[in-house]
């Protein structure tokens, strides 16, 4: 066990501290209720029991314990660069340069051991090139559309989006890592804007 | 990997859409910075937090994946159960029978085996008697004392606490898993405790 004085535990609780903010970070997609927008803190909380519960739909490869320190951590850049809603205006290379100082800074209140071992986890998920990282992307990207579906369109009103929009933007994305959650997906989508017209 | 159509994926989905519902329980500590009361799913993530950058202070027969899967699950029972502050007054053996009747209800929407899986990482959680729900214990208990000497007292001052009521209902449940942990938040609290007088 490590020691309770010196600054290896004064810098952890700092850390920890600064973390509280993400509860402070407001995304696009709505609770289900409709009652106010959800924080990032809360999302990646509901995302870790994503994973536990939809573990099944996961790939051979992918380790989900792995998966669920990356939707841990995967938000915690939004302290210093904010939410960026798929389905607003960014300028993709200008937010990357963003996350990528605010991980510097954030990770960078940490130990250095933890630092780069958390931070090595972040930029797993962020390249989304491992199965682990993929199927993590996939409940990242599936959430808010299940999110949309209770609360009456959510986001997809707020942003007056088609459903061919959330095809390309989403739904590629979910099918990367969860193929089948997008098959569900797809379908409960089509119903909902059929309801509309 | 799972099928996609028919009642198992519906199963899941419902249990992940009444989940949303924990983002609406209040606790009684607040954020660090003192704009309002946590609640009890972004709490639950913050805990995840505390376990994967406080994993040196567990013991050797600590299961870390074990510890943040009980932390994701601990406070579910809380949609229907509410949130028990620490220093309120409630009768215990009502609030555990409340509890396991929302456990029944709301672990009940998922498929059996997974309604069974989660069940049982959550009871052992209740338990507090193996290594990791110590620890998992341990660190429910370290993170509002952490929260409160941010905010400038939190729960302490709304429930007129005193440093040794503090001692007695945290600082021992904390010193089970994480002895270490307590040492630290103790000094800080004697040190919070003095500057008010």
């Amino acid at each position: 066990m490590a020691e309770t004085t010196g600054t290896r535990l004064d810098q952890q609780i700092a850390f920890l501290n600064e973390a509280d903010k993400l509860k402070n970070t407001l995304r696009a997609t709505e609770l289900c209720d409709n009652s106010r927008y959800e924080n990032s803190a809360e999302h990646s909380w509901h995302l870790t029991l994503y994973a536990l519960v939809l573990a099944d739909q996961a790939g051979p490869a992918v380790d989900i314990n792995l998966v669920i320190r990356m939707l841990i951590l995967h938000d915690l850049v939004e302290i210093d660069a904010g939410d960026n809603p798929i389905f607003g205006t960014h300028d993709i290379s200008e937010m990357e340069a963003k996350e990528q100082e605010a991980a510097d800074r954030i990770f960078g209140l940490l130990p250095i051991d933890l630092r780069d071992d958390l931070r090595v986890i972040w930029e797993e998920f962020e390249a989304a090139e491992t199965p682990s990282a993929q199927f993590a992307k996939s409940l990242d990207r599936f959430q808010p559309p299940m999110q949309n579906l209770q609360s009456g369109g959510g986001s997809w009103i707020d942003f007056d989006v088609t459903e061919a929009q959330i095809h390309e933007k989403v739904g590629s994305k979910i099918a990367i890592g969860a193929p089948h959650l997008w098959t569900y997906a797809k379908g409960r989508i089509a119903s909902f804007f059929a309801d509309r017209t």
